[in-house]
């Protein structure tokens, strides 16, 4: 915790006005484009109950998109980024009805983070387990600490990890995929890299600050780049590669491209290329023609 | 074998009732929940030829589901898992009416594996080729020794693995399948891991009993969830597998977990949770409403 | 240079017949079923622009694909495969239209490699950046040295590298891709086959040559199969690749193995593989019935 704390101890912290303060946003002074949307219940191990979902949407949609360019979603502690839903919510009591509200209120927070314009980075420093692995998953990248682990344990409890698997299988094989499903069984970070499910492993053996470091370096490579080119980037992606017929995920591919050059910015950044100097954006949408 | 045989020395065994024996059925005495299905035709390098495909249909036809909570696919010698196709049966005189029968046949026994409801095990000692290796990737997990081997190399001879590289295909990148196809090239079972390919490699230089053994730990974290949520995790998997639409995927992925806490095992295993004990499963498919 | 001019001293060269010689097609008397198409201006760093392109797609409707086995496609320089799209004909002058026609050819550059019967491989030794990966990715195999380096950069000057996303989304998990698309920083080659984005890495510390002998070595394996059924292969491949559903894949690939057995070639590999023979194939697509 004091890491993260001390690294972060001029920020300017305001709270999503609830009364419960599940959810911590931090607005990075150094790095004004970057939005940290911290989930803060250590003692109920950030278990994504209904009311952390709904905070967690509300946080989002309430991002100043204007000025946003990376959002990480992250953790207040060390230990556990998240444990996944909250299990006193799926008791039979509860009524059924009330289950299928919160699996679909999950499933829309995780296609909000996908459907964000700025790109959406998961700083995972403990454990993200069953819809935890989700929502890191969720995000475009997973910047795990070497002290991460990933897991869908739900089985062991009765309650198969049908959506993170979802999540999973988008990342890595069926042969990974389903060991983790069916037996429960953690993976550390260096395998989840080696498997694809995450993008970067960072040590972090002799400062807990260095997870949020790298974090903060990769936001600021993001952040360098034109706003509405990479929004234009990140949507394309997720288009095509719905699309398993190769011919139609280019021609979706070969459109974003060429509305990719009629930015304004993209004209300025081919002209900073040109003469060899650093490209300066408007980080506008405006085009060309 | 001697160390599969002593291992296993003490298990009830019987065979599938045909003269030929080329399939071996052992129900583990220690582990009840686990059926194991031994290709035992050592001769013939396990070839899949049309005798083999029909009687392991037969074997898993056979299973009893009441009781069987892991399949194990496996071999009875170490050398070899299987070298594939019998390739005897695929020369012309034979008439090519048979040949789409053997790969109809074949196809059903991959589909047969995919569309049980418990988890199956390829437990993979030495060499699995061609639809060997099909056979293998068509059951939920591969566990493999760090003596067994992988390939596709029938172009070699002149056929294609077009089959095998539906399997390989769906677990590995174009990049390293076509390598594997187009030169028919074995892969070790590291490299194996690395891609994807297998769930996890047992190092036996010292017993050739660790493959079993770790399978046999596998099968016993499976064996002790509740059967019929595994059931219907393993199904929605696949289901949402075949979706490249994310959001088509996550509506089948929440309707099962609704589904899944109708389960009476679901909320045994939640009540268990909460008061920190050890769930005592029914394993029976009965619904709270 | 000198190592991979050395080692092809004795080449037949000719060129395709433009003045501008961008494109260098060496015919190896050695292997004479192996084409190599190298780009040839290293200058410009082997840009795509539109000649380039144009000149890459004339190279290979020369193929004679009576005798073509194999086709590489490489570089005539060590520190470049490709560094991509030429980006001075993206400015907004050159007009939008010629943008769009820019990708349009592009695009059927790459679906021309992946349709050609042949195989293809991509020998890539140093950089393959945007549009120059994409290429390296539209053939089979890549073979990479470990100098060669992989990235997707436009997104720093303004221009996201979808269409490359497409071909590199198809090899590795969205949390590799998005990190490689979002931050425009390159991975090396060993990261590369980590992730399944290249097919093999060749150690080349000692001698440049060993890059080119490796390939050498891959096709040559390619090229002593059966050129009609490695086609047959290739094709059901990509044809099944795109069909989501397990069931419809299988119908492809069985329909595709038992046209395969039909071929003339296909059964003298079977009566070869039965007397322990090698096989000598016709190379004809000559069916029995």
């Amino acid at each position: 915790m004091l890491g993260i704390s001390n690294f972060y101890l001029n920020l300017s912290r305001r709270f999503v006005s609830t009364g419960r303060n599940l959810v911590k946003i931090e607005q990075n002074e150094e790095s004004k484009f970057m939005t940290r949307i911290l989930m803060n219940n250590e003692k109920k191990r950030n278990s994504l109950g209904i009311d952390m979902i709904r905070q967690l949407q509300q946080a989002i949609d309430e991002i100043d998109l204007e000025k946003c360019r990376v959002l990480v979603i992250g953790s207040s502690c060390l230990k556990v980024f998240s444990a996944g839903h909250n299990l006193k919510e799926l008791t039979s009591d509860k009524g059924f009805d009330s289950h299928q509200v919160i699996f679909d209120e999950f499933t829309k927070l995780c296609l909000k983070l996908r459907d964000l314009p700025c790109p959406t980075i998961a700083e995972v420093h403990g454990l993200a387990a069953a819809a935890g692995y989700q929502l890191a998953a969720s995000c475009d990248l997973i910047i795990a600490s070497n002290k991460a682990s990933f897991s869908t344990p739900g089985v062991k409890f009765g309650v198969f990890c049908s959506t993170p698997g979802v999540a999973l299988s988008r990342n890595v094989s069926p042969k990974i995929s389903l060991k983790m499903l069916f037996t429960g069984d953690a993976i550390s970070a260096d395998e989840a890299y080696l498997h694809g499910i995450v993008s970067q492993v960072v040590n972090v053996d002799e400062s807990s600050e260095n997870l949020s470091k790298k974090v903060k370096e990769i936001a600021s490579k993001i952040e360098s780049n034109s706003k509405h080119v990479v929004a234009l980037g990140k949507k394309c992606f997720y288009e095509q590669f719905e699309r398993p017929n190769l011919n139609d995920a280019y021609k979706i591919a070969c459109n974003a491209m060429v509305d990719n050059l009629k930015y304004e910015d993209t004209q300025l950044g081919l002209k900073a290329f040109a003469s060899k100097s650093k490209p300066i954006w408007n980080h506008s949408d405006k085009k060309i023609i």
